[in-house]
């Protein structure tokens, strides 16, 4: 039970791309975050009520819950994303207040380890009742992912020690034996959190518990479904076409051949799958999680990553059904694909999964956040105008801008702690084998040996890796070929480089001496793209990508009505890298047609179209649109 | 306040197309649709309850109230069906079957006129306190349409004394009037029911009260709000972009410049307003109506003549609004707009108005309507995938299927009273001229002359109509020439006719004899219709029309994954009449290509697609769609 011997690398990263996003979310971003866990943002934001129900809790205020029965959660995502900056970006004050804070979540726990302000506050005679809808398993995830970070980073136990005893507390009440709870949570994310507190404390218990969760979930008779009837509540989804699949629970995880319902459930329980699969080598469960990785990735996911077709439940629907306008797309989602990738990365080397995560990281995880750090998406849409999502009811989920904050605030600190853990999807190791998955500058430390990559990735295909080591040392190093890459060079200290490639990766085995140098250039010309043709809402549209990015058309480039613009010439593309603009973004320019709106006396007519008009286009990276006011986009534009 | 004098002319149909659609009507849905009042449908059908309320509330049964609070309105609107067929079809069979039920539901008036099942078995004290979602003057409104219906063919009153003692009963309690509910319905119908009863009776009290409810409507301090208020009841709509506009109370009808909220409650009003407008010659209500007539059909109505862009609130959404997968399209929104322009048409002669009913008739409305007569739509969608229909929550209101009942049967009903009715949509006069609005095989009976109609209509352009008088007369004849017409010839005893064209009417004034003939030839080839170009959801999307009737694209003729077919050539469109199939229809064959189904590995590729391969495509009309078994459609197909 060692699992597969991967492990991530240590990695500084040392990013151009990355640095401002982080920089930015170091110097905005957290601080704003904090403000708003203490309900101090401007009175037209929706409040937080977190950090105040700790208090309340602890009886240290007076007054009632506040906020969402999980929102606990948004305190531990945000001391997460904490913790990860302070690995890259020390910063004695921000240690101090969330020290602080992490006192003041610490201080409202019960005797018994019991930590859940809603049901402190609310009544603890009804803890653990309602594990379908009210959260506590899942704000206990959260509380064990920011406790293990944060342990890792700074070296301070008071969080871990928390977590492992309200972790205890759980495991005395919930699990298999005679007289405990049968149950599991009805939003995953707890399996991968113990995942990694058993990482950390190689204690089995943690596994085992992560295990029991993934096998137990829609076993017969459906936990659920007792629960349900012994609170005698309604239950909610019974005309969706969902029902329990919305937990991801209708079925054994093992018979799940297709990714539904709630997405962001769907990708953490997937993630926790990963995870107990890789340590227990259970291949039933890696297999199922290889059959929910591909119905997700090549049936129900969108160019930019985005997953989660549907508003309703915010879920996946059906295989192809991927509406460019009506999406859910949450940034959470992806992210949360990032982290089903990663694990399957850790299961096993396989340049798709990589692949995936560069496309969910570029573009739909991004988009989620204001160049500036302040605003936020939580439905990252393909197409937008902005009159629709005013005036059509099935699009008010989508806005046209991002957002101060959110009733629901999970995408704003997701984003911070994965946007501030990078270091560890960038490289990792397993029998000897160095794997680089995503090219961004950085210092990836192994034994004996270090490896420094440099790049103007993902505006530029070139990479520089260069060795240093005290002395020679043989050893694989395995260079992933991105998927959008048709023709690429490797050379080993100037000459053409001569490698194994197998399953997206290039593996160059030797003898590396300090200062050995590889260099790799992908080609990185602009791509036309079409859709499988089965996408029903992409037929008759194509896209622009260049590497990893995907572009888009806005109103501030290219004017209103995006949808009469056709006839694009990808031949035409003139590539400019733009400082200035969008804090510094590769830009594309191609010619096309524009047809003209004529004022039609009728809405429909049998005389021919007037002539379209040539039309020059700016194309723009996905991840950075509506920076620039309210405006249409649309990725997909008539070929 | 005579009104501009125009009336329907006294028409007898005797037309192919119509008679076999109108015979099944008469076969099949009228007796299926009694069935389904009294509940002896099969038992997986959804009950009506609507006979049983009636002698639940008359004390002859014990029982509680079954249904929708409307549900009365169903036998009201059969009985109308009824009433309309029995002029054409006369049974003595079903004129007592529809007396006995007129009975029944005589049998449960109050003392005081007062006749609704739902107030009367539940409680009367709570009458008339809820006429914003109660529906009590709809089911009015249903009862007095009814009620002149049947005396005007049958001579029966008992129907139309209790209509008068409850319209008395009604104007007692609710009205401009000091102590009076100062209200007006949730629902219009009433309106254009009062404005019957005033053409029958030409009592002032009727014209008075209509008027009363269309001007009252939406003035400040509005009286929803306050009814509201006063039941302690929660703001349904307060959400949403529609809020009281839903009812059409947002503003007062001369304010309303769009056609929004509820589609049949915008016809309704808006015929009701016509109505009003004609009869006291307002010419601010006038313009109204023509406002709202030209946002209706040049900016938010389907080509099929379908209105209604979003299933929240059965409404329309916004200019150019259209999709065609979730569209609410409800049958009886498409027979409010016929109603609303034959009400356009007796204000002033305008070829638009019959264009958009013909437009309707041939196509959203027959839609509603399996060519069994057994079977019905609410929602006429122009693009169907079964799958989306099943596993899409947005999507759910579209059936692939027409369905046996509904819990909610308006449209039913609706078909009956409208497709029996038809004889008052084919032709009028005003100041001596009689206009000719729609081309159906009929016998037209003026004073001293009548013209007899023959025509293969819709599927040839060919128009004879033969003048009968006894003594040779002078008249002008005012023959609609369609919109859709670019090219036609008109014949006078043989010889070129001379006439003037005027507001889509050719007039032929002259002394007419006894057998003269006119001969009309409307060109009638395959046209490709495109839509205006702000309709985002067709942008590079084409579909067929030829003469008034709209093509679509079926599963049981051209398989699955229409969305691949493009390259319409409508050069190579083939004709033919198929008498075998759907009940007799033209069917169109064109050639055009179609993008193979290639499985990607990927979902996203930048390789060039594969060559389109020719197909021959078999076009129906639109209106017989889903008749063959489950299976993807679409009117919109790429160019």
């Amino acid at each position: 039970m060692s699992g597969c011997g991967y492990r991530s690398s240590t990695v500084t990263l040392n990013d151009r791309f990355f640095s401002r996003i982080r920089e930015t979310l170091v110097r905005e971003g957290i601080p704003y975050q904090w403000e708003a866990l203490n309900d101090r943002l401007p009175a037209d934001t929706a409040p937080s009520y977190c950090m105040r129900n700790f208090r309340v809790a602890a009886g240290k205020e007076k007054g009632t819950f506040g906020g969402f029965v999980f929102q606990d959660s948004d305190l531990y995502k945000w001391l997460e994303g904490v913790a990860f900056s302070l690995r890259w970006h020390p910063d004695k004050d921000l240690e101090a207040t969330a020290d602080e804070a992490i006192a003041e979540a610490v201080s409202a726990q019960q005797p018994d380890g019991y930590l859940d302000t809603y049901y402190i506050i609310n009544g603890l005679d009804r803890r653990f009742t309602n594990l379908k809808d009210n959260h506590e398993l899942y704000v206990a995830g959260h509380m064990i992912e920011a406790a293990v970070a944060y342990f890792e980073v700074t070296g301070k136990r008071v969080l871990l020690d928390a977590a492992i005893r309200y972790v205890d507390c759980i495991d005395a009440c919930i699990g298999p034996e005679e007289g405990k709870i049968h149950g599991y949570p009805g939003h995953p994310v707890i399996e991968m959190a113990l995942m990694r507190l058993y990482d950390l404390t190689k204690e089995p218990k943690y596994l085992n518990m992560a295990a029991y969760f993934v096998n137990q979930r829609g076993q017969a008779p459906l936990f659920f479904e007792e629960e349900t009837a012994r609170n005698g509540n309604d239950f909610y989804w019974k005309n969706s076409p969902f029902r329990y699949q919305y937990y991801q629970a209708g079925m054994p995880v093992r018979s799940q051949k297709t990714a539904d319902g709630h997405a962001v459930r769907a990708m953490y329980l997937y993630s926790g799958m990963a995870d107990v699969a890789r340590e227990t080598g259970d291949e039933s469960l890696a297999r199922a999680c290889r059959d929910l990785w591909e119905n997700t990735t090549r049936r129900r996911m969108y160019i930019t990553g985005a997953v989660g077709s549907t508003e309703h439940g915010e879920a996946f629907t059906f295989d192809y059904d991927l509406p460019n306008d009506t999406i859910y797309g949450e940034t959470c989602a992806s992210i949360g694909l990032m982290f089903f990738a990663r694990r399957m990365l850790r299961l096993e080397a396989k340049g798709e999964y990589a692949d995936v995560m560069e496309r969910a990281l570029y573009n739909g995880v991004l988009s989620g956040m204001q160049l500036d750090g302040k605003k936020f998406f939580y439905v990252n849409p393909l197409e937008v105008v902005p009159e629709a999502c005013r005036l059509d009811p099935h699009k008010q989920h989508v806005k046209p801008e991002r957002q101060k904050w959110f009733g629901c605030a999970c995408c704003p600190p997701n984003l911070i702690r994965l946007l501030n853990s990078l270091e560890d999807y960038v490289a990792g190791e397993k029998d000897g084998t160095v794997f680089v998955h995503l090219y961004a500058g950085s210092r990836i430390e192994l034994e004996n040996m270090s490896l420094q990559l440099e790049t103007e990735y993902p505006w530029q295909g070139k990479v520089q890796i260069r060795v240093e080591a005290e002395q020679p040392q043989r050893k694989t190093i395995a260079l992933r070929i991105p998927g959008w890459c048709s023709a690429y060079t490797v050379n080993l200290c100037g000459e053409p480089g001569q490698g194994e490639f197998r399953d997206g990766y290039l593996y160059l085995t030797r003898i590396w001496g300090d200062g050995d140098l590889i260099e790799l250039n992908f080609e990185m010309p602009v791509s036309l793209m079409r859709a499988n043709p089965r996408i029903r809402k992409d037929a008759g549209l194509v896209t622009l990508m260049r590497g990893p990015i995907v572009y888009c058309l806005e109103e501030a480039d290219n004017g209103r009505d995006l949808h009469l613009i056709h006839g694009i010439r990808p031949e035409t593309a003139c590539v400019r890298w733009e400082p200035e603009t969008l804090c510094g973004v590769t830009t594309v320019t191609t010619e096309a047609e524009r047809e003209p709106v004529t004022e039609f006396t009728e809405l429909y007519e049998a005389q021919q179209p007037e002539e379209s008009l040539p039309v020059q286009l700016k194309w723009i990276p996905y991840y950075a649109w509506a920076n620039r006011g309210l405006g249409e986009m649309r990725v997909w534009v008539r070929k």
